[in-house]
């Protein structure tokens, strides 16, 4: 089965905007079993949308739109469609009872343009959106579905996923496909490769493995085609055992799981807490944590502790540890860590002190040094990372190390 | 004068790779006044990319290629080229001892494959590689121009700045074409339409103006063509002028600028400092502010109190303020704003108190409820928001909006 990608929007072709789009959607029908062959962007051009639904029309089976479905006047996708189709805009009161509702609960009052987003081509089946005003749309063509689904990403993806998906299950019939997903952090995807290339090579053919690399992690895709969906889970089952037998330090969670939730059902598990005393990560160390709905049963709070006032009238670091070691240093974010912790109250405490740049590096300390300190009721550590010279990556990389440093711990 | 662009790589349709490549040739060619209507990622298939080729041939002048270039597979887009162009490669010995050349100087043996690299189809000019060892190539056929890149970003990006752009403006003379974009936020898109609705009936058929949206601001794009850029910039600067006139309050900056830089930008021209005091945004706000580099120079730090403990221990918010209006209400948000200026002799005080959610709505106060505090030496003040459903949209628009409230205070 042969699937397409087809991008609305001069935003893409001008480069203003990076598509995440089409790789989620390549990875999402991947797993279900359909091969995308081909992604094109084009301009909001009605004559450029034709022709590309056309040539697309021919070659694939499935055409994932995206974009273009926005109430302003740039968006054109739905009127292209409906010429597409030779179909025309009906209203649909459903939609408009649905949109009318969001702008009542926000408290807002509705436009013009915003009933225009209940007026949908005569023959589409709606794509309910819980995330957003624009529904998406599906159309069932001489063999062919078309999907056309809005370019804001959280939009695209609950409609993908709460309607397409079932949608598409129902209406083709899948071979048995099985993945499962071990996520890894604190390890590089060449050094995680080369660890498990004995496994690899000798993987069955029906069975294929995916490197999934982001920053400071790698999710590793296992996929097992066939007919015999008990038979696959078993030899899954046996080469993940020995992929763990390999690499168990570095999985920290199998399935959609990210490494906040992960420490998150820990700490939940133990009873304990966490507190966290920040420099160079700037609250994003407990942003990550708290993002996980229910954080707030372990996660007390933090200190950022940006300025070096502030390490010292809040977290009691010492004049003479700011004075000799500086405060990128391991004494300073020891010191941080044990003051949060006590200061809080909290089981475990965390810092994090580091030259992010692109300025402030020095010979002894170039940017990208980063210390990370630990603190229990029984123990204390610090360690010290290169995270490199990207200030972005460096607060997250430096995050997501602090997250696995305490998963370590709460795991021994 | 029209473009398009072909990534070839399975690894863009398996959506294991981000395609950043494009948005940055997008971006490059539009701004030397060269427009791209088509992107299309294909896989690693002779066949999908001789099709591609023949399609962008017809309706392009300039034909941009990456990937497909590498060791592991440096075969699949030379031969393909070579097919389509109906020659064969040939060794190339300048390119050949450029090779060696790096080679010797890494201290690295040459394997065959790496000889490979010089070997190019007859009929290319060399576009020659300072990061790499795959070298570009440049077909001109049939007044198209055709470009090979290897896929890598960096290696790339210095193929096109170094060689690419001199040879194509000495093969064309590009008509003028100018963008401004405004920074908006605190206002939906179809708001933001509306107010400006008379103005963009009015545009004159060679200026285009685009809506980008994202969680929480809106990007307006104006583009204008033509061939007297003066007289291009005379007619963008009256109808943005006329814009600022609708719509001032919520324009918060011109360009690709942030709003924490913007804020960032304001403190600095003050000499005034913040720090900021969080509960549901969770030290996202923090982050945001401290994602801008050199942002230490205003930024003192933040308590996030996301334990109650911890508002009242850390940020003396009232046991009777929590009692009587609980911690997501005006009384509680002042507290902390004010809390935090006192604590960290910061000049303006940022707080934040919410239900992200999913769990923790009431009648009184359902998911979605955000308190925001604003502290100054000579007044403080809370707004109360509904930010919908969402957990991390949720966290994403307090942040901004508390950005914009600081931003509002800092203009007056």
């Amino acid at each position: 089965m042969k699937a397409e990608i087809i991008t609305i929007g001069d935003e893409l072709l001008l480069g203003q905007v990076i598509d995440t789009n089409s790789a989620w959607l390549g990875q999402e029908l991947n797993a279900l079993g359909i091969h995308v062959h081909y992604k094109t962007a084009v301009s909001d051009d009605e004559q450029a949308i034709l022709d590309t639904l056309k040539l697309a029309s021919n070659r694939s089976s499935i055409i994932i739109m995206t974009g273009g479905l926005g109430p302003t006047r740039d968006d054109i996708t739905k009127h292209t469609l409906c010429r597409f189709f030779n179909t025309h805009l009906v209203l649909n009161q459903d939609v408009l009872s649905f949109v009318k509702e969001i702008f009542t609960k926000r408290n807002l009052p509705m436009l013009e343009s915003n009933n225009q987003q209940a007026m949908l081509p005569a023959i589409a089946d709606v794509l309910w959106n819980r995330s957003g005003t624009a529904p998406g749309m599906w159309f069932d063509q001489n063999n062919t579905i078309y999907i056309s689904m809005p370019g804001v990403p959280f939009e695209m993806k609950t409609i993908f996923s709460e309607e397409v998906i079932p949608k598409l299950k129902s209406r083709f019939s899948f071979p048995a496909i099985i993945h499962r997903t071990l996520q890894t952090c604190s390890i590089g995807e060449s050094f995680l490769a080369k660890k498990i290339e004995h496994i690899e090579n000798q993987l069955p053919s029906n069975i294929k493995l995916a490197y999934l690399p982001a920053v400071g992690s790698v999710r590793l895709r296992f996929s097992a085609y066939g007919n015999d969906e008990i038979l696959l889970k078993e030899s899954l089952n046996e080469i993940i055992a020995k992929v763990y037998n390999e690499i168990s330090e570095y999985i920290y969670a199998e399935g959609e799981v990210s490494l906040s939730e992960t420490i998150g059902k820990l700490l939940k598990a133990k009873g304990k807490t966490l507190a966290t005393a920040e420099s160079c990560t700037g609250g994003f160390l407990a942003h990550q944590i708290t993002l996980s709905p229910g954080s707030s049963a372990y996660f007390l709070g933090s200190v950022i502790a940006y300025h070096n006032s502030i390490k010292q009238n809040e977290l009691h670091v010492s004049s003479t540890t700011l004075k000799e070691h500086g405060a990128v240093s391991e004494a300073c974010v020891l010191e941080m860590a044990q003051a949060i912790r006590k200061k809080t109250g909290a089981d475990y405490g965390l810092s994090t002190s580091g030259i992010a740049g692109p300025d402030g590096g020095t010979d002894a300390k170039p940017v990208g040094t980063v210390w990370i300190g630990f603190a229990s009721e029984t123990k204390s550590f610090a360690k010290v990372f290169n995270m490199g010279d990207n200030r972005e990556r460096t607060i997250l990389r430096t995050a997501l190390m602090a997250m696995d440093i305490l998963r370590k711990e709460l795991i021994d």
